[in-house]
């Protein structure tokens, strides 16, 4: 990477309000949010329109420059972390925030890419509308962000991930030019659908700088069930029966060990204990729908009912006003705020086919107490997915340098057991910098050679982000 | 491309069985199924497993030799046609069709590419689980091919197109390469999404050999609303009700004029006038849900209410029985094939912003009708997803070779005005040999060039059916 300073030729094109270089500046734009990245950069561009994104990116092309887009820097993988080479440039979106349109009979929303997507969901929620994109980080992630990560969250379960939503993208690729795909059709079959490339591919392709979306009826009837499971495989066969009987109506299907639930009452506020005692696992399970609460509480009593019956579950709670479902809710949301609490932790966000999620948490778990028998697993996520949280804690009396220490070689075992089972070392939080080396010694070579040839095609020079994914 | 004699070294590789050379036998496999395009070849392969279609296509590229992919030959766009070049080789998928899982609890379904649609739709509905892509050839099109050219169907307006029901793919590459994405994740953020690629990419860049799908709830409460509108318009604004209303339970919303019911109870046998009186245009709509008949029907009742008293239809029939179901869905079942018994006609398969779609007719009307006041358009198609089949008759007086006459006017008239309103010139059926010099003439010029690039990174030979698509 060639270390031009390219500073004055991008002030004199875009003016010097878009172009930081003050260290000072600078500095808040060079770690992730939990400060485990850090990196080095030249200057920090702050664009306001498509065409100054252009301009930028043909620059730093010409230069030979590498650039960084940066997003409401939420990802967990250090993505959006610029690496040590003093020569690149940080590209935040942050002032591309407008929402162009919002349409109630096309139902699509366009939106520049900078938008926070908590403000995106509550825009479609006042126009009367659902963008089921939900996450953790929603008021704090941008739009451009999760398309560009592909983010997934609690709904998928019902809505798909962040790509399933998109109808179009307009993004510029680094050699300025500009790729207009913000097109709202439902079906365009006119050769490569060259938008899910850049969909998901964590800025190594080109700078997403708007988004059309779907939108779907509001959902406002909605009820939720906090099931208590002795195992996994109960789980499991619970997710069928709610599958089969409520179709659509299932939007969220959340699981969480017992130790979870501990750490949520140890350390966060205003929790109550759903049971009057603890039970191996739990699911929390969202129905909703666009009418009919009562028809939508008889079904869920009819189904919870049964599910008692055929011995599905242990026990069960229905959420039974707003604040109740809400307290339910809390079980889950609270969990990795009280894991950070508890303090140091190893975090795996892996997927795998759904029935064979029971054997990899068995083999999983054997395998790292073989290797130390004082693991903390913390299990948890959106089990409908097949998708697992599947984080670690510092054992009780470890001392404070156990991830450090261990991390790599429990990292090591937790991915190999998810390979082994068919599953996904990247669920939803993409390959970043965390698991390049993984993502590139498992990957399928011919898979590995296509993805270089494709990164070529859109970035020739190589400037963009690298050293994360490929 | 090579004029390579290549049934020798096929035939020694694959057997006498795989390669077919004898004229008679080759015969069948040179036109489309509507007789309007054909070609030549010098060999058709019929293999049986993933391992044959890798050898027949390393020997094929070795040779320049091309290649064109073919499914149940029910495409509209000539895409598994042969070019007129003696050097051909077309590779059917029929042999490879073996359903290799059904799993209702990941509610996944795995099968050979020579599958065919309906047989899998049945075996699903069997195993207690919906595959809802559906379309009027589904009994003879084949899976891989409906993949490969991301069909589309009556219930995209819940359930997306075949792209949004594909979990993975296996494929091979011209170079004999066999690209193993036969997963069954539901969340897999591990780089490009390759698969999307192939999906859509009309046998250009290799042959898909084996799909995993997702599967639904089976759906088998099912209620049908014919209503009666004055316009586009009106079907518009009753899409928005009902899409507001019934959620996810919306599962077609088909259009048609009242010039297409006149054609339908002219030629199809057993099919009723459905009102007292004829209205310009009809909106078929069928909701369907998992359970729950009276409250399915409750919620008919109110919303089909709400339209008469807002106005926003003329005239409503909703379905009592399976057999009044039927009968309504027969009104716009029979319209292709009512068309086809009228006699000659040229057929255009577009889509556009579903909100731009009366602006569109209006002015598409008026332009054909100042070239030829006599022209017949029959207009029906997937509304709810802005997707029409925008057809035209011939002319009442006007000669047998009218199609031939100014049928490439007529046509330059209907994609231009869809241009022009944003939409796009192949919503469902695809390029093939019928739309590639509109493709051509109408793509970004970025677009066309990336295409071509990602082309030669999968095909570096050019063998793929060449002369369709790009």
């Amino acid at each position: 990477m060639s270390n031009t300073d390219i500073s004055q030729p991008l002030r004199a094109a875009l003016g010097p309000d878009v172009v930081l270089t003050e260290p000072a500046d600078i500095e808040p734009w060079l770690a992730d949010w939990r400060g485990i990245y850090r990196g080095q950069a030249q200057a920090v561009l702050r664009p306001r329109t498509t065409a100054e994104v252009a301009q930028a990116l043909a620059l730093c092309q010409a230069a030979g420059v590498p650039v960084v887009p940066r997003g409401g820097n939420t990802g967990l993988c250090g993505g959006a972390t610029p690496d040590g080479s003093t020569a690149n440039v940080v590209l935040s979106l942050d002032r591309m925030n407008a929402v162009r349109s919002i349409d109630t009979i096309a139902n699509t929303l366009v939106a520049e890419a900078g938008c926070i997507l908590g403000n995106l969901r509550r825009a479609a929620q006042d126009a009367g509308r659902l963008l089921p994109l939900s996450l953790a980080a929603e008021d704090s992630s941008q739009i451009g962000g999760n398309l560009a990560t592909n983010a997934g969250g609690v709904n998928v379960v019902r809505y798909g991930m962040a790509r399933e939503l998109v109808l179009g993208i307009e993004a510029v690729l680094p050699t300025g030019e500009i790729f207009n795909g913000l097109r709202t059709l439902r079906k365009d079959n006119t050769g490569y659908d060259l938008k899910q490339l850049l969909i998901g591919s964590e800025g190594t392709l080109g700078v997403i700088t708007a988004v059309a979306l779907r939108l779907f009826p509001r959902t406002d009837v909605r009820s939720v069930v906090l099931a208590a499971v002795e195992s996994p495989r109960q789980a499991l066969e619970l997710y069928e029966l709610l599958f089969q009987r409520c179709g659509a109506r299932l939007q969220a299907y959340e699981f969480f060990t017992g130790e979870c639930v501990d750490l949520v009452l140890t350390h966060a506020q205003g929790v109550q204990e759903p049971f009057a005692q603890r039970y191996p696992a739990y699911v929390l399970m969202e129905l909703a729908d666009t009418t009919d609460e009562a028809a939508l509480n008889a079904l869920l009593e009819t189904v919870v009912g049964e599910a008692l019956e055929r011995e599905l579950c242990l026990d069960a709670a229905v959420s039974a006003s707003l604040g109740q479902l809400q307290a339910l809710w809390k079980l889950r949301e609270e969990i990795s705020e009280a894991q950070r609490a508890d303090g140091p932790h190893l975090k795996h966000d892996v997927s795998l086919p759904i029935e064979r999620i029971p054997a990899f948490m068995e083999s999983a778990e054997a395998r790292l107490r073989a290797f130390n028998a004082d693991v903390r697993p913390f299990i948890f996520g959106h089990f409908g997915d097949g998708n697992l949280h599947y984080n670690l804690s510092r054992p009780a009396g470890a001392p404070r340098e156990w991830a450090a220490q261990e991390g790599a070689e429990i990292t090591d075992i937790v991915l190999d057991e998810v390979h082994r089972y068919g599953g996904s070392i990247s669920a939803e939080h993409g390959i970043g910098q965390l698991k390049r080396d993984h993502f590139l010694h498992i990957k399928d070579p011919l898979e590995l050679r296509l993805m270089r040839e494709i990164k070529r095609v859109f970035d020739p020079a190589g400037i963009m982000n690298p050293g994360k994914l490929l």
